[in-house]
C-alpha cells in the first residue's frame, strides 16, 4: 500500500472530526444509550400519511422528470412556492435570489466558498454551530468569534473585535449567525440586537449569514411568531444572507433546503453547485414542494411548537429536581437545545466520559466555541428522545455530574 | 443595493458556467428543441413499477431513520450491498473503503477537496467531462491534458507530459479518466491501456481518479463485460479511486452514487462531506439498496444495454445518410455519447448557433477540452430522445451543417 497522506490536500490534513457526528458514531455501538447529542427532530412526529400520500402520487404518475437530473437552481416549482413561503416569513424574494441546496449544511458550504479565500477571517458566535465551524474551518477560513448575552450578539463586542482586527490589517467578509433558538444555547436574539446587528453589518461593511432552521418552531408560553422575524426581513441592501430549511420542520431524510441571498452572490452559489452536486434530487423537491403547497409544512408546524416545548419542559424540571443548583441555564424559547453550564470544576470531557458510562450522551461544550473555551457547558438536545427517555436520561447525567464530586 | 462582487472569494470570481447546463436552461426555452446535450438517461426505461413497490413499502413500514438524518458514509446495509456489486465486477473492496455521495459530481467535487491544492496540476484526458473540468477549476486546479487515441489515453504522452511538468517542478498529483465509454467521446480504454496506465501511474508516483458511471452499459454487438473491467480491479496499492453511480443504470433522480478509495482517503472524504451536506438522503439510500439487492439494477441492465445500443444504431445510421463523409466518428461501444468531429472549417460555436436556429442541440466540443481545441467537434448525446427524435433531430442538425458551406 501507497503512503496516501502525502497526497492530501492543505486543507484535508486538517479536516477536523465533527463532535456531534463522532458522538453519533458511538451511541450506535452502546446499548440502551439515551441520546442528547444529535439535534435530530422527533420521528414520532413526521406526517407519515401525507408523505405516503405525495409519494404514490408521483410514482403514479410516472413523470419523467420526477427521476431526472433537475435545474441546478431548484425545482422551479419549488423556488416559486418558497417565494410565497418566505413572505409569510416576512421576507420579500424573487426567483433569481433563490438556490434549492442539499440541506442547510450544503448552504454554509457553498456560501462559504462563494466568499471564503483561505485565510479569511469569518465573525461567528461564541458559540456557534459546530457544522458551521467545520464548514468554514475546511475552507481554511481563520473563524474569530463574538461573545452573546441574552438578547444575543453583543454588539459592543463586534465592535471591539473589528476594530482589533483592523488594526492587524485584517477585515472580515461575513458574520454567521442564528438568531432563532440557536444552535447550540437555545438564545434567540431580541428584535432590537437583530437591527442592531443590521447597522453594525452595514458600518462596517459585512454581509450577514443567517441560519434559520428553528424559526417556526418558537414555545408559545412565551415566544410569539413577531419575536422570530428574521433579520433578512429588514434587509434593505442586499446585505443579508438567509438560509432556511425543513429538515427539523418536515423531515431531514429529504436533504431539501434554501439560500437566499443577492443575485449576484446567488448566482456564484449556483455554479458552485453545478460543479458540487449537479442538483438537489428532484423528487426530494416534489415532495417538499407538495408539502408546502398543500399546508402540510404549516398545519404541522402548531403541533410541532407544543411537541418540543413539553419535552423542554420535562427536560428543565428533571434537571432542575435531579442537580438544582449544579446546573443553570437560559430558559429555551423555541427550538431543539437546552445549553447547560456546570459548575467551574466540571470539564466537559470528564463528564462526558462518565455520562457514556452511564449509558447518556450530549455534545461537549468546547465544540462549539471556536476559541477553546465551553468546557463547563453541555449541548442537550430534548428534541428526539421520549419524554420518558428524557427523564431518564437526565438522572443518568446528574449521577454523572455527582460522581465528579463537588469541586 | 451593495456592491457583492468584492465579496467574493478569488475561486468564485473565476467560476465558470458548464456548458451543459447552459444548453439545458437554453433547450428549455425552445419549443420543440430536440436535444443532444444532456447525458440523461431514458425515462421511458426508469423501472416505476419496481420503484413504487420500494417506496410504498418504505413508506408503510414508517421506520422513523428512513427520514431521519443518516451516517455520513451512507446507509450502513447498501454499503454493505456495495462490496458485493462491486465484486461482481472484480473489485474486491471493504466497508472502510466506501463513502455512498450525492451523486458522482459530488464525488469528483470531495476528491478534488481531499486532493487539490489551488495551483496543484490535475492530468485530464483531452478531451473530459465538463463536469469534472468544472469541479476541480473550482478549487483552483490548473488542468493539464493528456491526448487521447482510438485505445484510449495515450501512455506515451502521458510520460512525456509529467516529465515536462517535473522540467518546470510540477508534479501532478492524480490522473482523471473515465474508461468506459467516456463522456464525451464515447472511446473504450483497451485492457492493455489500463494496465499500462496503472504501471505508468505507480512509475509518475500519481494517483489515479477513476470514473464509471458507464460500465455496465456496454452495446453487446461488440463489446462484453470483460472489455469493461475497472482499473481499480487490477489495483494492488490503493493507487486508484473509484467512483459509481445508480444515475445512468437506475435513475439519477435519487442522487446517489460511491466512491471507493484507500481508508486514508476515505476518511478525508468523509470528513469533507461531513461539513458539505452532512449525509446522503436516507430515503434515496433505501431506495437504491433494495433496487440492488433484489436485482432490479441487474435485471434492467441488459434491457438498457440493448435500448442504448439500438438508439446508436439509429443516429449512427441518420448521421450517414444525411452528412456522409462530412462527418467522422469513433463507434461508441457502450454509455451515451457519440463524438462527431465535422470539417475543419466547421466552428463548434458556429455550428451551435446555427443548430439552435433549426430546433436541435448539442455540446460544443471545445467544452470538454481543458487546452483551447475541439472546435471541430460537438458531443451528441442520443440516450435520452425517442428514436424518431433522434431521425429528426440529426436531419436538423445535418442542414446546420450544411448552412455553414463546404469550407
Amino acid at each position: 500500500m501507497i503512503d496516501h497522506d502525502r497526497f492530501l490536500s492543505t486543507a484535508a490534513r486538517n479536516y477536523e472530526e465533527s463532535a456531534i457526528r463522532r458522538t453519533g458514531a458511538l451511541a450506535a455501538r452502546i446499548p440502551d444509550l439515551i441520546s442528547f447529542a444529535p439535534g435530530y427532530p422527533a420521528e414520532e412526529m413526521f406526517p407519515w400519511e401525507a408523505l405516503d400520500t405525495i409519494a404514490s402520487e408521483l410514482f403514479t404518475a410516472r413523470q419523467g422528470h420526477t427521476l431526472q437530473y433537475g435545474a441546478t437552481r431548484g425545482y422551479r416549482p419549488l423556488i416559486e412556492q418558497l417565494v410565497t413561503t418566505l413572505a409569510a416569513r416576512g421576507i420579500e424574494t424573487t426567483p433569481d435570489e433563490i438556490i434549492v441546496t442539499t440541506g442547510s449544511q450544503q448552504g454554509l458550504d457553498l456560501a462559504g466558498r462563494a466568499l471564503i479565500d483561505p485565510g479569511d477571517v469569518v465573525l461567528v458566535e461564541l458559540p456557534t454551530y459546530s457544522g458551521a465551524i467545520a464548514a468554514f474551518r475546511n475552507l481554511q477560513a481563520s473563524l474569530v468569534g463574538v461573545a452573546q448575552d441574552e438578547e444575543g450578539l453583543s454588539i459592543e463586542t463586534l465592535d471591539a473585535t473589528v476594530a482589533e482586527l483592523a488594526a492587524t490589517g485584517r477585515r472580515p467578509r461575513f458574520i454567521y449567525v442564528t438568531p432563532n433558538f440557536q444552535n447550540p444555547t437555545g438564545l434567540l436574539m431580541s428584535a432590537g440586537r437583530r437591527q442592531a446587528l443590521l447597522e453594525a453589518a452595514a458600518r462596517h461593511g459585512l454581509l450577514i449569514l443567517e441560519d434559520d432552521p428553528y424559526g417556526s418552531l418558537y414555545f408559545e408560553d412565551t415566544t410569539t411568531v413577531d419575536d422570530t422575524r428574521a433579520i433578512k426581513s429588514a434587509d434593505c441592501d442586499g446585505r443579508v444572507i438567509y438560509l432556511g430549511s425543513i429538515s427539523k420542520t418536515l423531515a431531514p431524510g429529504f436533504r431539501v433546503a434554501w439560500l437566499v441571498a443577492p443575485p449576484a452572490i446567488a448566482q456564484r452559489v449556483e455554479l458552485a453547485k453545478q460543479a458540487t452536486d449537479l442538483c438537489t434530487g428532484v423528487f426530494d423537491q416534489r415532495v417538499v414542494h407538495a408539502a408546502l403547497s398543500r399546508g402540510i409544512v404549516d398545519a404541522l408546524a402548531p403541533r410541532l411548537r407544543a411537541h418540543y416545548q413539553a419535552k423542554r419542559t420535562v427536560m428543565e424540571d428533571a434537571l432542575c429536581a435531579s442537580l438544582g443548583a449544579r446546573v443553570r441555564w437560559t430558559q429555551p424559547r423555541g427550538g431543539f437545545f437546552l445549553w447547560a453550564e456546570f459548575e467551574p470544576h466540571v470539564d466537559d470531557r470528564q463528564l462526558f466520559e462518565q455520562a457514556i458510562a452511564n449509558r447518556v450522551s450530549f455534545v461537549i461544550g468546547s465544540a462549539f466555541y471556536v476559541n477553546g473555551e465551553g468546557h463547563r457547558c453541555a449541548r442537550l438536545s430534548f428534541s428526539a428522545p421520549s419524554v420518558e427517555r428524557i427523564r431518564e436520561g437526565v438522572s443518568r447525567l446528574a449521577a454523572a455530574v455527582r460522581a465528579l464530586g463537588e469541586g
